[in-house]
């Protein structure tokens, strides 16, 4: 079993990656007319169900919600002030509202999960995907629990692979000798970036013929 | 590694919320008409999905039904008995019938995994999300097996939410010094008398304005 | 936590398997049309995931294919050929092309899961899930994942019964003292042998009278 000890500049990257996460649950949630208890739920699953899977696949323990359990109480208190806010207003939440969170945390557990993975040692290979999977499946986990085909398989447009390419950044930046959140935010910044180029160009992935 | 030895009284609650949640897939994979197979799949998905999973993110091993192989025996012959029993007879099994072994289960297992919790000293709450994630995640797998939208997500009646209080009436059963038995009874007396009131008095939980 | 390491045979028997099943994802990703990460996500889905979450629950670290990476690598490389293959024709591809290596990755996958289990001093009847759960946990989440209900739940004709029938010829053979490599080809012949059989005759499970 490994530590879970991680660095400010780690620490401040899943802390962000978390809030942005818990904010497309949040949204996802109110597109469905969710009560208040599904809101919690979902926001919950997107927030904390990447970091949670990597954790349980690198044998981390604690798990970082229970290292750092004021990341429980944050997604708590901005669920609570999503149902006070919102269910006061006429809000019209489009799909694209979701796009810039869900890009951002994208990016941002791509890097951090790939560091991570690093330090243990991992294969780089083994690194880049427990990024991947840091970064998707807590997208995975809140479009499933909505009843949704999970965006990274039903988007036709770059998302699972722009974390694999974000993850191999980190990798490089960090042979590459630079400092931990330069690599970090490197990474991140790639990541989430291409994401939101892809959306905004309509980039399409390569499709089978008909 | 934490071991998973049980007191007196937590392996009774385990058992006893283990075939409460066996019974509630066996309704609801009978509601479906599956084969028998299947209704061996969703009894054992709703009976040991909740406090797998507790045992997986507090790294404790042998996992309880490993621990207690008594337990899968139980489930077996309880699904062989039901395909006997129930192919024999016409029965007309309507939702309502799930709403006992449910609610008992979802008590027990709340009460069972929040104290568990508490004995390992995690924060109150994380060991409030431990007893949370014990009681519904059975019935989240076993809704999801069975291509239906989690109830705990599609009730709208209170369901999570009578877990997260049982969770804290026991933590404070805790504090307040009760014996273990004691303040397991309690708090899954009240977890699940509160689901089964509110699903009498059909409260509703707030939602977003249409 | 427990050692991964493999005998020579089990190493190749987890190749095959993880072959096997990743050529099923390949197979109903392309029966769904999905773009080039979908099928992916699929393959390595199907391929990895009975074996991951059975190392999950025995505890076993590092998972199998981070002590192997180089069944990640070969999987990807798998996906780009069928990729770049694939696309170049007009295939029609039907739901029979996934009986093959769908039946022998259950067969392979039950051997290896069981005789994990088995050696790490399980009792029978949880070496013998612990050898269904490797067998059919890549399918379901295949399964899920194309939004399809799992098979072992609504194909009808046996297929996790045929796993748990060859875990315990594993079982029986492991304890009648056949070497451990005869023993990991007997149960995966006969698991992998029962569940074509079945589907060309034709076998139905009981079900409930309607």
């Amino acid at each position: 079993m490994s530590s879970t000890l991680l660095s400010t500049s780690q620490y401040a990257v899943e802390i962000m990656a978390t809030l942005a996460f818990a904010a497309s649950g949040l949204i996802e949630a109110a597109r469905k007319r969710m009560d208040a208890v599904g809101i919690g739920v979902v926001a919950s699953v997107a927030a904390f169900g990447g970091g949670t899977l990597r954790d349980l696949l690198l044998d981390r323990r604690p798990l970082f919600w229970v290292d750092n359990v004021e990341l429980l109480w944050l997604v708590l208190g901005l669920t609570l002030l999503a149902i006070v806010f919102l269910r006061s207003r006429h809000l019209e939440i489009t799909e694209r509202a979701m796009l810039w969170p869900d890009a951002i945390g994208l990016g941002l557990f791509c890097a951090v999960g790939t560091q991570i993975a690093l330090e243990l040692e991992m294969p780089l290979l083994v690194a880049a995907v427990m990024g991947v999977i840091t970064a998707i499946f807590g997208g995975v986990l809140r479009d499933m629990v909505c009843n949704e085909i999970p965006r990274v398989l039903s988007d036709h447009r770059p998302y699972a692979i722009c974390a694999f390419i974000g993850a191999w950044v980190l990798i490089a930046a960090d042979r590459a000798g630079f400092e931990d959140w330069a690599s970090l935010l490197l990474a991140a910044v790639v990541a989430s970036s291409l994401r939101l180029i892809a959306v905004k160009l309509d980039w399409e992935l390569p499709r089978w013929r008909d």
